[in-house]
């Protein structure tokens, strides 16, 4: 770990079990952890304005490198103050380093759907693969444009993020133990190339994470651990595969999350279902970035609390018809607190912003108070038991 | 005019000349005159929650009869306490009876586009246009369905309305005279057919506007101001083509209003740009409603003190890269008290759902600006000043 207070720091405040709770001091004020990290892909979380995202509680969102080189440019967003003073968000905002996305032009199974974007078929396409980097058209224009380590940490230093990641690739589900060995090496060459260049020419006061790769495979992910944990980070996150399915994945985590040194902040990259954070926030990680709520809340789905279908509502199906009650009992979001599932399901399926935006609260609103009380419930020693009760059925706040 | 008070109650309240102010004191609370009457088209106002509607000063919201006919259904909305309950509005509401939207697609040229809505080509057809009513296939599953002056007031019944509006054929731009006489004729026998319904199986505390046609033509316009004034209804509204530009609507309007009873209240139905909402105060009508502020949004068009442009700024326009300034100096509207030029065209131009909400918000401060102004304006004895200022390039709220 580097030592630089002023660029970062990490508190831990109370341990409960491996769980805990902590406090990251970034420059643009505290975030509690564990924290779910709203995505503000193109600069706005989906329909939301900065001051009503703050106003949900949120102290951290994420900015999509890959998205914002693209349009508007690094350029114009430096010179409106970093994405900060762009999008009037004064709290902490952490950068993706642009390699989730043009890896996933490349390899198309990473994600079924690029993060954050809502139309398919107009994300470009990857021409060339190298170790010096990734050259690919851009979605908007067809230009040939290049993403490299130094050219993710230079936008990254333009959008002026206080917690930057470094360029990775994101080996896909599909790749076979060769290539993900290969392409974790090279993960690794270019964490050193990332950090050679932040350290040279990158703002004082924003921090950087690595990111440990190694897909599936535990001698991979041990090597990466130890590789990014040695190379003087602020932080590490979780990237790649975690496997095809749930199982896997609680797998991959369980025995990586261990090999991450303990007292540093941990970031497990795109996951943010109900039940995945949980298990998350029991192995000691503390920051959680996702699509999840705010996509889901395009196709018309709120987050419920009934683990029998994965925590989800889906509101343009038939059956809410006449139906006066909210979409959770005692949910304090605008969308809960004001209008019935009747009205709800007909705005979706009327595909009007306005139900695109109440559930987009109510699906903020539902994590945030799923974090706010896993705080509190690891500060009382009773996160086991919290965590039971949600993935019970009971609603985040009600224990 | 009926006299029943419990239902609807025109009080005028201040004259400048034949503009002047008022309150229609509905059974849902006071309208203050000259309003601007946002569409809550499918039973919200594009991309706002009520409540953010009444923030922004409004006293009523118009929905679309049509619309909500199609779907979710007059018997749905019913169950939920009528449209107020539906879309959780508790002030004044209008409705529209359906016919504007009918004709639209019988005609095509009525309108440009059918107002409200925001995708072309799934607006179903009509199948034929008779005595007794029109009958049309459904945008929504192609079911047959059938409208008349009948069907029109028992639907808005249904909705619970504090205004009705009778169902009337909107007749379009290309229709010869004979045409228009024919129409506003049948127009005429099916106000009679309204009223009647109504007076035996409306709510009582349901006001019904009549409708004035007639078209461009003078004599027309003449007999059917006649009709319907003696006809008894609690208020009129001016529909139908009102010429080929700007002039010849003026023309129109200028020799309509004043065949009007001049204590009644008046409903200029559709019109809503800057310039024609002054016009329309001064020929001393009272409420206006039109789709535009919201659809500008939705292409990126915000209102602006520039008569020179018809008070629009394309921001989807190249030009406003790196622009610091607001939208509009001294809006008080959230776009323009925390956004720039910059962020905003750029959000715009991405298609971002905040981008249509901040400029939604926007368009409805400047109009509802606009119109509180006005009504200052009218009391201190100054509109004819107040109006030149404003069509001078003045900001609605700056004199």
């Amino acid at each position: 770990m580097r030592a630089e207070p002023d660029r970062l720091r990490f508190e831990i405040t109370a341990r409960d079990g491996i769980a805990r709770t902590g406090v990251l001091h970034t420059a643009h004020g505290p975030v509690h952890t564990p924290a779910f990290i709203p995505l503000a892909t193109k600069g706005t979380v989906r329909g939301l304005e900065a001051r009503e995202v703050a106003g949900l509680g949120y102290e951290m969102v994420l900015g999509n490198t890959y998205h914002l080189f693209v349009s508007p440019g690094p350029e114009r967003i430096a010179k409106a103050g970093g994405l900060h003073g762009f999008m009037g968000w004064d709290r902490a905002l952490i950068t993706d380093s642009g390699g989730f996305q043009v890896f996933s032009l490349a390899h198309g199974g990473v994600a079924n759907e690029v993060k954050g974007s809502g139309r398919k078929g107009d994300h470009g396409s990857v021409v060339s693969i190298g170790e010096e980097g990734v050259r690919f058209r851009s979605y908007r224009d067809g230009a040939s444009l290049f993403i490299s380590p130094e050219v993710s940490m230079q936008v990254q230093t333009a959008l002026g993020s206080d917690i930057a990641l470094v360029f990775d690739e994101c080996t896909p589900f599909h790749a076979d133990r060769d290539y993900t060995a290969r392409s974790t090496e090279r993960t690794h060459r270019w964490l050193d190339r990332c950090l050679e260049w932040h350290e040279r020419e990158g703002p004082a006061r924003q921090a950087v994470f690595g990111i440990v790769q190694g897909g599936v495979h535990e001698d991979l992910r041990r090597e990466s651990a130890e590789y990014v944990s040695a190379a003087g980070v602020d932080g590490l996150a979780i990237g790649g595969t975690l496997g095809r399915d749930k199982a896997e994945m609680r797998e991959v985590l369980g025995m990586t999350a261990p090999m991450l040194p303990v007292d540093a902040p941990k970031h497990l990259l795109g996951i943010g279902e109900v039940d995945d954070l949980l298990a998350g926030i029991a192995l000691g990680l503390d920051v959680f970035d996702c699509a999840v709520p705010t996509r889901l809340a395009r196709h018309g789905v709120a987050l419920v609390p009934d683990p029998d279908n994965r925590f989800r509502l889906d509101l343009r199906k038939s059956g809410h018809e006449g139906d006066r009650g909210p979409i959770v009992d005692g949910c304090p979001c605008p969308a809960c607190q004001r209008h019935d599932r009747d009205y709800l399901s007909y705005l979706s399926r009327a595909e009007e912003l306005t139900a695109v935006r109440l559930l987009c609260l109510h699906n903020l609103t539902y994590l945030q108070e799923l974090m706010t009380h896993a705080r509190t419930a690891i500060g009382d020693g009773a996160f086991d038991s919290y965590s039971a009760a949600v993935l019970g059925g009971a609603a985040p706040w009600s224990t």
